[in-house]
């Protein structure tokens, strides 16, 4: 795919696939993203979760994200993704809970890619998300429509 | 809407409209939760952020995703909402820039209501998210799709 130069709007093809990540997931940090954006209890105490579907402690499924974006960000550091920015996300979903000591990582696919019509340095990209666990388990699914730079193109300040 | 005994599913039609909130957002906060999970340099400092349109340090499109989240937890419990999770977001578009100093406040709608024919002790509900800043600027709008438990029923245990 992408060049020494760096990953470019012209290297994410409908259908290229991208793997990357292994965030492993502490009991303390589930905890700490509850405490501050997601006091349920079953995001704070084993007690609370068993009884309810969870089983046991899982984390909110926005800190799931919150994790995802962290490994997403390392991977386009590491491949020097010339990346403008995201618009939104479609299609997200909770599929599993996750729980402490879970290792999870994002097995990725292009879904979508045009040049965009009203900047013609930029081409839109749909990103599939699949985060899977250390079991394979699919944990969350979303798609993600960002930005990307066009190969010989500079992307103007603002 | 809803009694002294909570808020169930037949308290939410489509149509119905709820506003809470009044989240302060800290540049300590914006950049405390980048540093954690989206350490990308307009989430960390004002003169990245300077270079591109953002203009200045503004907060990672997930952390408002949180901050929202932890508005809606309050809301839940100080209406005795008898929700039973939630299953998915479509259609999340962050509208604008968030910045220190902004304040936070969500205008929902219920757009879709039906119980769940599996399981009849619970309704389903879409609800339409607008997060709104203390300009009454749009800077965050999704649909979350949520299950609550219908008046006149338990929700079984797991």
């Amino acid at each position: 795919m992408a060049g020494d130069e760096g990953t470019y709007f012209e290297d994410l093809e409908v259908g290229y696939e991208f793997e990357f990540g292994a965030y492993e997931v502490t009991r303390e940090e589930i905890i700490e993203f509850a405490q501050k954006y997601d006091p349920q209890p079953f995001h704070l105490s084993d007690e609370a979760a068993a009884k309810m579907h969870f089983g046991k402690l899982c984390a909110s499924g926005w800190h799931t994200c919150a994790m995802v974006m962290h490994m997403t960000v390392d991977y386009l550091a590491e491949h020097k993704w010339h990346g403008l920015g995201g618009r939104g996300i479609d299609k997200l979903n909770w599929k599993r809970p996750v729980y402490p000591g879970d290792v999870l990582r994002l097995k990725n696919k292009i879904i979508e890619a045009r040049v965009s019509k009203s900047r013609p340095y930029m081409g839109l990209n749909v990103i599939e998300y699949k985060c899977l666990n250390q079991k394979d388990e699919v944990v969350m699914t979303y798609e993600a429509t960002v930005f990307n730079l066009r190969k010989g193109y500079t992307a103007p300040d603002a």
